[in-house]
């Protein structure tokens, strides 16, 4: 099959989005009607061998993360998605099935969120690798560096042991994030991709400001203690490390705290939400206290997920 | 050096544009004031081995071209680019000082053309490629798909022979794109990239007609006379065929011809334009004619370029 004919195969399978005057098949996509507000851009890289082994994961799951991890940084923008490209590096031992099925996976991610895909490109390559690039809007949309002295640290969801799951399985937080910007006006956000310490250092260093980290509160996953035997004090050292949650890590007001409280359990009753820590003036470093008391945390600085 | 001290020196080095809220550094890139009209996005990938040789192309140029194509597929729908986004697969043997070259490629071309770059991913892999997406806007998108019969087919600048030096050095027609899209008002148009026979044929396909092209008037470019040793026959055939020309492709009504010839010569003096054809309603083929006659060129059907 040659690039025009798989082109014209995938043209037929991608869900149909109402902003799409002209999407695949002509030298670029055209988009009406995208509304006000900001336009909001995500982009991210999925390289075979380095996020993903071949044969260890199916195709499906392969290309519904590719898509996945895109859609987590527009619910960290509080954005909506509306239509994403794909550009694709195929070798010579990924077949054309295996790349349908890989379709498979990103499309029906795609249609579950309601987005269309409008355009791709496709090269041959030594490895697979997939590049998205998705595009949202956001009325009000949610910057790392918003956060203020006082602000409450929350966190949706439960962290660490992704590995076992979670990093190929998760819904993008889209509809939380979208209620957390905008009803609930939160003032810095981000989705953990680099783990929960090197996520909230990203906001601290955006926003010029010291947190402090109650780790009595964080949500400790069953996959983090099934990976550590059930051991607390290892299955914590993975919630604060591991990467790819793709839970929505955001700071907010006092009274802001109380409005998202307010709406959180009617809207999202199988999301847990935690308010792990505060913010507070001064460098950008995280401070852990349990049982009431400071403790040194250093070595899990170290830990953090690097991409080169 | 890491991801992040590497995107902390690429978003000091970055062009600004008056639309970017916030480019790199944050989950994704917020575009304020992007005006009305259609939204136009645009995707191309370059892969090491295929697109390009590392050690036979400086990484200036490969840099330049990797935005280049892209901004070319721009202009082929009449839109104005302002933002992109770039991903990079990079493998260990590339130095941190050539991707710093590549860049001063690529940016050097951005501020050329005044657009900014908001966002990226970086990954390790095993061959160097680079995946860019371009967004800008247009009035009225010119689409493949609007030739009508009695158009006139023009096409810009000289054919054949890029592979000498053109396809890295080319300026994307963008001025050139606008101003046949508006002013110009054309039912169609494309950018040379799979070469001429194919492009043309994409448009035919596309509005579902048949064009009848004068091989006499096919601007042959001296690097196509240069590669075939003065040979016109193989000269042309090399206008006909190569990809990468990245002109503008077009077709027209006869009163828009003679509206853009009023305006040509004047605006862009250095740019050749030529009318090197007519569509006609039937099948959506080509049909070759010189000297008056009609005559076959099967042959170089089989030429073009296939991207896998």
């Amino acid at each position: 099959m040659d690039e025009f004919a798989f082109i014209e195969k995938l043209r037929k399978r991608v869900p149909r989005s109402k902003h799409v005057l002209k999407g695949i098949g002509d030298d670029a996509a055209v988009l009406k009607g995208v509304g006000r507000g900001s336009l909001v851009i995500a982009t991210d890289m999925l390289v075979e061998g380095v996020d993903f082994v071949l044969g260890k994961l199916s195709p499906e799951k392969i290309g519904r993360k590719a898509l996945a991890v895109n859609l987590s940084d527009l619910a960290a923008m509080g954005a909506e998605p509306f239509v994403f490209v794909l550009s694709v590096g195929k070798p010579e031992y990924i077949t054309v099935k295996w790349l349908d099925r890989f379709y498979d996976g990103m499309l029906k991610l795609a249609e579950e969120c309601e987005i269309g895909c409008v355009g791709g490109d496709f090269s041959r390559s030594k490895e697979f690798s997939a590049s998205v690039t998705v595009l949202g809007r956001a009325v009000d949309p949610v910057l790392r560096s918003g956060a203020k002295s006082g602000d409450y640290v929350g966190v949706t969801g439960v962290l660490g042991g992704s590995i076992r799951r979670h990093h190929y399985s998760f819904l993008p937080r889209l509809r939380e994030g979208k209620f957390l910007a905008g009803a609930g006006r939160v003032n810095s956000m981000i989705d953990i991709s680099d783990g929960l310490i090197q996520d909230l250092e990203h906001i601290l260093h955006a926003s010029g400001k010291t947190a402090e980290l109650n780790l009595d509160l964080i949500p400790v996953s069953r996959d983090a203690l099934a990976l550590t035997s059930g051991r607390g004090a290892a299955a914590l050292e993975r919630a604060l490390t591991d990467g790819e949650d793709f839970e929505l890590l955001f700071t907010i007001s006092a009274e802001g705290k109380t409005r998202i409280e307010n709406g959180w359990k009617k809207r999202f009753p199988e999301v847990p939400l935690s308010w792990i820590g505060k913010i507070s003036s001064g460098a950008p470093t995280v401070r852990y206290f349990s049982g009431g008391k400071r403790i040194a945390l250093t070595h899990l600085r170290k830990k953090g997920y690097r991409h080169f």
